[in-house]
């Protein structure tokens, strides 16, 4: 079996923003069935680490577009491991129209925990040797890696939001792809209107749960880049809780 | 060509909510998806009215689930049109697993209106008789039509939204599932844990836009049974605004 897989996709007109622009956290879950797909090919899929009380949570997500696809064009996503360490492996992604121009790329960091102590297990032992079978680190993902995203200090809440039904996944926490919706909903229509968003990175450290209230910390490092600590609380003080995800957005 | 287009799919670990069902917005949007598919490969999708300054609208939609899909289950959509009158179409759909099994079906109605006039077009002189030939009233689609949604008196604010980024789509407008998934969000996770959705119906009246408020007036009409109006206003007033939706959600 080859060490890259490919998915297929058209943008649709339910799946875009006013631009006609296919919306991040579309791609952001495109993103995560192209993984799940290509690890359950090879017999590490969500549902074969379900099986055994175990679950994969992704750690690290950054996404680069250097143009963003609008309605009706294809777009395919071409996943590969980049690595295996003994606590997660590197899964990059190239986003491209399968005839030639790519769009961006991807990376991405996941580890397998255990659904009951939420406790990382070593990959290697876990998973065993044909795991590393499928790494690929000759295959260039052209892109940054992950910023060192500081803790904040000095920044303001620019948002609120009480977690709902629908943020909620079928892991009981808040979906990775909703902190994206509820990031990018921070900036107005004017924004994107003036800039377009080239580059997101998602440092993931806590869950975060139903009833639970999301701070969004904003601090503006740049003309163009804006760092967010996404924080829970339990109740809607604008105290500072304790931080769920760290996240930089940068425009152009 | 045939009176019915199917699509297929499968539900993804990424678009189920906690209880490892099917997202209803997700199911909502793969109905539309099913729509412009079947539309499309006959002529008539939205690109096509689109090119011509036209665009299709959806009035009013109803699903109805006997079970609700869970992860990794196949889930295939047939749709086809039943009848076209001169100002709007109703096209079902049915909603299997392929093998024999129904989950459930939906029914809605469309317009296709002038982009700027945003008045609707006649149908059949617009689309022509081509159109026609692809009525099928013959195929069962044995859910309840749509009920009266009366106006609500004596309902309360439950809810207050203001209108993101994220909520518009490519026609500058709210998302028609936008609406459900905040219409969803209304109940608490104990109400899904007690009960089942059964039964949406939602009447599209008036279009809503980005930086407007919306409020959710609700009425409890029996024990399964609520109502809502989705109201809008330029601010954040208790003032009954505008009605934008008219909905109807039964648990069980």
């Amino acid at each position: 079996m080859n060490k890259v897989e490919t998915t297929r996709h058209i943008v649709d007109p339910f799946h875009t923003d006013y631009k006609k622009q296919l919306s991040w956290e579309t791609l952001g879950v495109d993103l995560l069935n192209a993984a799940e797909n290509h690890a359950a090919l090879r017999g590490f899929g969500m549902k074969d680490v379900n099986d055994v009380n175990y679950t994969w949570v992704l750690a690290r997500l950054v996404i680069e577009l250097d143009t963003t696809p609008v309605v009706y064009q294809d777009y395919h996503i071409d996943t590969w491991i980049e690595n295996v360490y003994s606590l997660f492996t590197n899964r990059n992604y190239a986003i491209h129209d399968g005839k030639g121009t790519v769009y961006g790329y991807a990376r991405s960091i996941w580890s397998t925990i255990n659904y009951e102590t939420r406790k990382p297990v070593d990959l290697i032992e876990f998973h065993g040797k044909e795991f590393d079978a499928y790494c690929a680190p000759e295959i260039n993902c052209p892109i940054a890696p992950y910023s060192r995203i500081k803790p904040l200090s000095g920044a303001e809440i620019v948002k609120m939001h009480k977690v709902n039904y629908s943020d909620i996944d079928m892991n009981g926490h808040v979906n990775s792809m909703k902190y994206l919706q509820h990031l990018r909903d921070i900036f107005s229509l004017e924004q994107y209107r003036r800039q377009r968003l080239r580059r997101v990175e998602l440092q993931y450290q806590k869950e975060s749960y139903y009833g639970q209230f999301l701070q969004f910390f904003m601090k503006k490092e740049s003309d163009n880049i804006y760092d967010v600590e996404i924080c829970r609380t339990d109740d809607e003080t604008h105290e500072k809780g304790e931080v769920c995800v760290r996240a930089r957005l940068i425009f152009e």
